[in-house]
Order: C-alpha cells, then structure tokens, then sequence
C-alpha cells in the first residue's frame, strides 16, 4: 500500500467540498440554536463499560474498543450514550427540562458501504428530562426546517412507537423482546424469506410472525394502519399505551405541520435503548441511501448510570452519509470556497515591499477586506497564472511596471480589464 | 468509581462554558478564512505507521494506538502529520502553494496536569509548498489578529531557527542532533543541572553544552543575541542559513506589524520533524500556562510519504489549553447562551393549543424569532419558576387567564412587568 493511505471506511475531503459540507453543519446548528437548543461537546473516548453500556445488538463488534495503560477505553459510537453519561454525573446542576445539541464525531468499524463511514459526524438535538409527544413533534418540525433551509428534497418521517411491538411480543409471552425487534430492525435488508427463517431461529411463536407480517404489510395508509392496530384486540397496556403515544404524536406533527410523515410499525431503530416513539426519515428520490435523520425516545439510559431515572428524546442528523449523497449528486455547486476571498493580492518589487506591506495590513485589518496574499514575491506572469487557477475574480497587483509609487494595478480575472488605482482608493474596490 | 466518570484527563463542559468556547472557535475561523485560508478535516484514525511517522520524541508513548481487525491504527495526535498525509495523497489535485487551516480534535495520553487534556482541541493554519519568510510573517501576525479580536492579554512570540542549533551540532561533529534538540526542547521544564545532565548523559561534549548555556542565556534583548550568534564564528552552512533566515524573518515580523517577538535560541520544539524557522508564544501574565499557540516549518514531513518533497509551515493555537486558562480565569462572561434565545414560550390552556402551535410556528418560522418552546402544557407558577430558572428576559404565555382568544401575557422577567398583546403584533416585540 502507498505510505500515505487510509484505513478504508474513513473519507476526506477536498476544500472546495469541505466549504460544503461545512455550509451544512453551520445551517443545522443556527436552526438548532434558533429553536432554543443548547451546545454541549461530549468526550470521543469513554470508559468501555460506560460507552457499551446498553449499545447491543451488533453494535459491540463495531466499537473501537482498546487498552491504553490499565484502562479499558472506547470511541463513542454515536452522540446519545455519551449524553446520558454526561446527563448522570450533571443534572443536579442543571434546569431540567433542558433541550441539548451536538455536533461530532463518532466512530463505527462497519463493513465500509456506500453512505457508511468509520468515522461519521452525527448532529444530535436532544430534549431530557420530558417526556411529551408535543416536545417530539416540535423536534422533528426543527428537523424539517433544516432540510428545507438546504433546499434539500422533501423529508418524510417513517414513525413508530417501541412499545406496540414490544407490547404485542409480550402479550404473545415472549420474554427476549430485545433479541426480536433487532431482527425487525433489518426488515429492509432481508428478503421475506430470509427474515422469517430468521425470527423462527430465535423461537419466535408462529402466530406472532403472522401479526407482525399483517402489521409491516405495505401500501396502508396512516389510518389504516391506526385501524389494524387497533383491531388486534391485544390486552396488553404496554401496547395499549404505544398506540395512545403513537396518535398523539401523530396529533402534534400535524399541529407542527409536519405534514410527511409515515406510520411504519417495523420501524424500532437498532439500539436497545430506544423505549417509546422511533422514527426514521428519507429523502424524496433518495430512499436507496437509507435514513438519513433518525432517532426516538430512551427513557431509560440516564437510568443506567445512576439511581434516578430521567427521560430523554433525541433526533440525529447523519450528516457525513447526507454529505456523502449529495456529493455524489454536485449538489451545493452555488456554494463555493472563495465567497469572502475572490481577491487574490500579489507582490511584484522587492524595492517597495515595505510600504506594500504596510498597505496590505492596512487594507485587511482596518478595512476589513479579506483576501489571499500570494506568499512570496514574484513576477507578473507567475502571478496571473496562479490567480487564475485559484479562480479568482480580481487580483491586485503591489509594484507592477505601469503602476506609480502609491498606485496598484487591479486585474478583473474575468474580464481581463485592468485598472491603475491609488492605494488610498482600494478600500472601495468591493 | 461512579458509573458514568470520565476517563481522566478528559474534559467536558456545561452549555454556558460551551457557548464560550463556540465563541473562540467560530472567532478563530472567521480571521483564518479572512486571510485567504481554506478549510479542511483530516481522519482522526490512520494507519500507525502513517500517524507515527517522524513524530519521535516522548510522542510514541502517547498515543493512542490500537488493533482493529489485523490492522494497527493510531488516533492522531495532531494536526500536522495528518495533514502532510492529505498533501502526500492530493498534492497533484491541488493549486500550491495553498493556505489550509484545520480545526480539531488530537489525542494524547500525557500525564494529565494543569492545562494539558489527554483530549485536545488545536486550530492550524498552514501553508503548503512554500518556503518564504514573507508567509510565515503574515501567519504570525493572523494568530496576532485572532489574540486581539478577542481581546485577550497581550502574546509574545518566541522565535528560533532549528537549523541553527541542529548547524552548531554538526559544526561540533554531533551525529544525533535529534536527541540532543529533544533535550533542549526541555530546557524550561528542568533545573539547570538536571538538564546539564540530562546532555552529558547523551555523551554532548562540555563545549557544545558550554555554547548552549551562553546562547540560552537570559536577559539578553534582540540585537545581542543577534550580535552573539554572530561571533560564535561558527563555519557551519547550516549554521549560517539559520541565522540568515532568523533574520529575515523578523525582518518581515515587523513589516507585518508583529512587533511583540523574542528571539530564544532555545525554542525548538518536541517533534522531529520541524527544520527551520520554530516558535512558541505566551499570553502577558499567563506566561506560566505555557504555549498557547506553537509551529514551525516542517519541510521533509511530505516527503517522509511520497518521492516529492513539498514545503510547509504551520501555526497551531492550542485551544483547549487556551479556554482552560481562560475559564478559569472567568473570562468572556459577555458572551452568554441565550444571545439568540432569551424569550421562553409557554402553553397554558390545552383547548387553544391548536391555534396556539401555529402562532408559534409562525412566529418561529416566518417571522424569524428564535425562543425555547417549553415542552409541555404546564400552569403558570411552574412556568414563572423555570423562566427564572432560565434566566429569560422575556416570557409568553399563550393561553394565560387574563388574555383573551388571539391574545398572549408577555412578561419582563427582570422588571416583573405584565403586558397583553395580540399574536399578530408579537413580530415586533424585539
């Protein structure tokens, strides 16, 4: 392999679409902070037995997990677990409800596929400490937002709640729950065939495959499937309370005109700590590339690291399987590195450097224009090339043949047209 | 241990603290692109043998280095090498010279002590497949920029020349210049004779010791270390192009207007892979913190990765190092959370929650105003206690008693004052 590569799974990016990708997160975390969340930055590394803690699932074999001295340490794998941390060892210093967001890294050894990446930026919002259908359906109307603010294609949330399945597998006497809904969990990746043979490997009861096949069937509406659901006659209150959960946060993205939604009782997410409202999302034409906004209610996780129970609810932006779409599409091509330093600035005379300098540092600092200084002194015709292969609109030249002491010669990069101007006058080239 | 501690070492902040630091962050960036640098973002994993390269030193022992199938990975432990890797694999795509900046998270496993984190915040900006003394001025007076724009105590530069020290050596016939450099490097962290010591111990003849100690000496202003080096008469070529390039670069220090600098032979800092003009800088009355904002020219590192040699030199601002000092110092109490969101909003009355919900969204949506919906239907005296609690400037009460249907109560929260208004005039109580 050539000295200088990358464990596969982990991506790089040019500049010109590093200002992209960049475009997004600073668009997300406006909107977040415009809806009243609060920024916290959560630790790459945990204990392991802290970050593992209920991960589950195929999660385990994908951690960065490692020794360092006599310490056994993790890369977080998503942004909620170390929330929850966080969550335990602050609260008694914090006014609850409070709404949180995040934006980082976190790390995954997943079989590197399209869209999926080792090392992926997330960017969570998170309320805890509430538990209202009406603060998960402001959420996903904040989520929505920022799609439409990126001029993305239209958002369609694929909604559920955990404890209508987990009600329904417990009125059937099933007791490893968890085990079953990671199988529902990959539906979308198994043939039928596949799927089932894949419940029966694990004993799930016959009859409860036949529900759960009638519940995922395709091509209901909303209110076909509130009429199926409803028309199970199951006893069970852990269903009954899914259902009630379920219409009411469907009542409250409606009121939050979050008009594209779907129910989709087979959606659970993968993570066991997931307890009550999940949900899913995908972009008009680009459903192939999988969810790209995920995320649900874990009442439980604080719960883990300590005594008191609080509740929390959270929805993450997968930003770098976004970025990772829409760069294979060239979208953003409006957005371009060079916004704020089309303006290339050359030295051409040693002789006057000094006072070039001067001006240059007058025109940056105190007029406040921002450009590119090319690094070193050169020559009118190195220059021009180098200005033209960074693209940009104008160059000043400082101590050009036709210019006087005191004068610059400005190049419009586009035009070709150049101008003589006093160097007092550069403050209004803009 | 409690459940939910951080590993030590590591360090995470409360939403007020991040608000801070956010701050410094966004400031660092908007000066970096304001003088013509792009962004970029290196992986935070590599390959080990790509991340170890030419760190050297006491670096190996601190890093974090792991197995992950049969692959050996290391966490980066900075900007630099990662970013010589990018250079190594793109060079050929990309305009040079070329202004980068990169803004980050490192990894090191030092003995954790005041000021130092085991996980680190740096903010680089470098230029790439240049050699010029012009450009390592105009970095030094940005970093300048960026101290002054947040009004911080006033930073000292102290600057060197590698090849100065590394042209004394040879000029003594020292082979393992390296190692003796990495015992300079330690100068100000040991006693005199401890460090003397520390020189014999790598067989450093007594002249060559005797020479440092008199270039090292304190006390001496500019121009007399200038004077010394000279008479050092010192036939060395290496020697001599580092004084020559010292030179020059101070020459440009002060056309840049970086008047505040200190010529310290001893500055050479800990990684092998620096070559030329190094320095490290100190906030007035901060000194004892350290260097918060540290580089040098690393001409041979992309050429550790591929066949080509490509210049480079860089400057790092060491921010978690920077924000630790200032936090606890209490500085940039102006900057708060809530700049944007100092308006609560609450729900009352459940039978007007419909029309209320598409006030709010107007007002969110449309009309631009950024507040914290409260997450629930809640009564007025639980509403009072956390707009307190929040430290709101203003709070909305939708549904209240006293308001009749399209009306909402405002009220002051620092001067208890009341007010009714109507929803549609709620755009204007900014």
């Amino acid at each position: 392999m050539p000295k200088f590569q990358l464990p596969s799974g982990f991506i790089e990016y040019t500049p010109e679409e590093q200002v992209k990708f960049n475009y997004i997160l600073d668009t997300i975390r406006e909107e977040y902070e415009h809806a009243g969340f609060a920024p916290i930055e959560t630790a790459s590394i945990g204990y392991s037995e802290v970050i593992l803690a209920k991960a589950g699932g195929e999660l385990d074999k994908e951690i960065y997990r490692f020794q360092k001295g006599d310490r056994d340490l993790s890369l977080r794998f998503d942004l909620t677990v170390p929330l929850a941390r966080y969550i335990a060892e602050h609260n008694r210093n914090m006014v609850l409800p409070a709404k949180i967001y995040q934006i980082g890294k976190s790390w995954r050894a997943e079989k590197p596929q399209k869209g999926r990446y080792r090392e992926l930026y997330q960017a969570d919002i998170d309320i805890i400490g509430n538990n209202s259908r009406l603060a998960e359906a402001e959420m996903l109307s904040v989520i929505q937002n920022v799609f439409a603010i990126l001029e993305l294609p239209a958002i369609t949330f694929r909604v559920s709640n955990r404890k209508i399945l987990a009600g329904l597998l417990d009125s059937y006497g099933i007791t490893d729950i968890a085990s079953i809904l990671r199988i529902v969990d990959k539906k979308a990746k198994l043939s039928e065939a596949d799927w089932i043979q894949a419940l029966r490997d694990i004993q799930t009861p016959d009859l409860a495959i036949d529900t759960l096949l009638s519940l995922f069937e395709n091509g209901k509406n909303n209110q076909e499937i509130g009429k199926l659901l409803q028309q199970q006659n199951i006893d069970n209150n852990l269903y009954q309370e899914g259902i009630q959960e379920l219409e009411e946060f469907v009542k409250y993205l409606e009121l939050f005109h979050v008009k594209s939604y779907v129910i989709d009782i087979s959606i659970v997410r993968g993570q066991d700590y997931y307890t009550g409202t999940v949900f899913e999302s995908f972009l008009a034409g680009l459903e192939s590339f999988g969810s790209i906004c995920s995320g649900g209610r874990y009442d439980n996780l604080v719960g883990h690291y300590i005594d008191t129970p609080i509740t929390g609810f959270g929805a993450s932006i997968g930003v770098s399987r976004l970025f990772g779409i829409l760069r294979e599409q060239d979208w953003f091509q409006e957005i371009q590195y060079g916004d704020t330093t089309k303006i290339g600035v050359f030295l051409l005379n040693e002789d006057t450097v000094e006072d070039d300098i001067k001006s240059i540092i007058a025109l940056r600092d105190e007029q406040g224009i921002a450009f590119d200084l090319y690094p070193e002194i050169t020559n009118f015709k190195k220059a021009l090339q180098y200005a033209n292969r960074k693209n940009y609109t104008e160059a000043i030249f400082f101590g050009a043949d036709e210019a006087k002491a005191g004068e610059v010669l400005i190049k419009n990069m586009e035009s070709g047209e150049q101008v003589i101007v006093l160097v007092g006058d550069l403050g209004e080239i803009e």
